[in-house]
């Protein structure tokens, strides 16, 4: 495969059955994600329709639902009792890290599909009680991973299986944004242990190189070893203000990592390899650009019209495709428990300061 | 300092000490770094002029001199023996590493002045032994850092300094490039541990964004932990043919660098900081570019009539205006054995797997 046919079919849904059908779903936690980007993404679907809208408050739920023309408003004591269930097919969780678990139970215990945001939870314990949850249930779980149905993404991974990198040497991703000036509450959950997890940056932030250098090259990671430091008073209960970390993937493949929720946003992952290289800058967040470099050729590939809103529409079709289809989900739950266990062995590394084995 | 002003005066020699005059030079070693990129740049240089060509074969250094016109040709006996002093002021070592130590000992026993290139030698304690020779005869010693009086280089490092980035978070640095694509012989210098010191990988390429992150950051490494390996048969003698590695600068800066002599050629250096990204890519070998990014503001600068010719001229010239105005030199001899001191704990820690003290 060529860079012509990487332009030529950049946006194409590789993925998709063909299966026709609407899904429609209760969004769980109705934060700044979901309203400004979940709702608007399935708003722009092929297959999803969003008809309940679940949250702490009824207030918010009735006054978003009105706004957006969705029928069932409840709280999230509602949801747990099984109200509106006739209304809605799948259940999209968006809630803080620590939040998940009640609400895939309940989920699981209705016999509803689940895309689930990541980090699937805030500990690897919570994350297997998750998964086993849906398992037993046999219900279809996503982890939320959209750079797995981002274009750019899914072309570099094309690219890569067609061997326009050789054989891989190394990876490097970097994931960064200033949380303090996006929300500038100290007491915001993502610093806050209980509900975030481990810790801010990995979880958050790091978990983006981690994953998309798994699906990129089908390389699962061995172990780690990393440093952390927290200065800014913000971040006096989370580990990591600033991390970096290097994973070793299957093969003997070093994935080197930075990620800070206290620095400049920048996002970028570069695979490079013995005959060339693939660089996504920026990579993560809307907006990926695939930059292209092998002997003469340099190529820079970028869809202006995507953005996090467009990445969405294209996670939520997926899903939707694959619960309509009944074929298999490809970042299951199972997938995302996997990450959960290198975040962890990340923390472990950083607080021993040795590498740890995954 | 704005980015306009980064342009306006992008080449500007900000060094210059205003001396006039001519440093004449004896050329040791007359590989094709010396022949295509040095000579050159001397004869664009102001205050550098060729005299003498050294090398181990007569019939070389012979031919050289006719086509350059050079007025002295000398074998590395001859330049022991202390032939044709009279007609250079300084020494330009451009040796395999392991044969520094010799010609600057000479050198120092001459008095002339000594551009030794870098690393400074192939070990630790050698590279000791050259700085105390040229010490001991209080010759002026310059190690060849050109990144030091690159353009685009000292305008980033002015940028940092003026509060553009903020407080940095974070340092990720790469140099790679196909070794046996460019030199196919698998006995070449740099694959030979009795000739390269160390290794390969870190000694001729990761000394890069080592080096240029302690210039613009002004900070020097306190620890550092690493991975390395070597699969390919051709570097079955040293252990570095992909190289990774975390370096913790002072005031707790981490510093993340990959680097194979076995990969797509590919320069970064990217600093990241709370209110802004300085990035250089390519950043090493030529064409540095410039790319900065704070607030709403994205610039790129470059010179496209910069090469690695350009980059050799502009060290040349700042030597020769620092011999000629005897003020000290910036990247000397110290600066350059504590280089060697962070390279040879990058391989203690990736032998001993564990976090090593600098």
């Amino acid at each position: 495969m060529g860079t012509q046919s990487v332009v030529d079919r950049f946006t194409e849904r590789d993925w998709a059955s063909g299966t026709d059908g609407t899904v429609r779903f209760a969004l769980v936690g109705l934060g700044w994600w979901t309203v400004d980007v979940v709702i608007p993404a399935i708003e722009q679907s092929t297959h999803c329709e969003t008809t309940a809208l679940v949250s702490s408050s009824q207030e918010k739920a009735d006054r978003l639902a009105d706004r957006h023309d969705v029928d069932a408003a409840i709280t999230y004591d509602d949801f747990h009792d099984g109200a509106a269930t006739d209304t809605y097919d799948a259940v999209y969780v968006g809630t803080p890290n620590a939040y998940h678990l009640e609400y895939v139970e309940t989920a699981a215990d209705l016999g509803k599909a689940v895309l689930c945001e990541k980090p699937l939870e805030a500990t690897v314990e919570r994350s297997e009680r998750l998964v086993e949850a849906a398992e037993a249930a046999d219900i279809p779980l996503m982890t939320a991973y959209r750079m797995q149905t981002e274009p750019a993404v899914r072309r570099a991974k094309e690219l890569i299986e067609d061997g326009f990198i050789g054989e891989p040497t190394h990876v490097y991703g970097n994931n960064t944004q200033p949380i303090l000036e996006m929300n500038p509450d100290p007491d915001q959950w993502r610093l806050d242990p209980d509900v975030t997890g481990y810790g801010t940056s990995v979880m958050d932030l790091g978990i983006y190189p981690i994953n998309t250098a798994r699906f990129l090259l089908e390389r699962d990671p061995v172990s780690v070893s990393a440093r952390m430091d927290s200065s800014h008073e913000a971040f006096e209960n989370v580990p990591d203000q600033t991390a970096t970390y290097t994973i070793t993937l299957e093969g003997d493949l070093p994935l080197v990592c930075t990620t800070s929720q206290h620095a400049q946003q920048d996002t970028q992952l570069k695979i490079i390899g013995t005959e060339g290289t693939i660089e996504l800058a920026p990579a993560f967040h809307g907006e990926a650009t695939l930059h292209l470099s092998s002997g003469s050729l340099r190529a820079t590939v970028e869809d202006t019209d995507y953005g996090a809103v467009e990445e969405m529409r294209e996670e939520f079709d997926y899903f939707a495709d694959r619960v309509l289809s009944g074929e298999s989900i490809r970042p299951d739950g199972r997938h995302g428990l996997a990450d959960m266990r290198t975040i962890r062995a990340i923390h472990e590394a950083a607080e021993r300061d040795e590498p740890v084995t995954i």
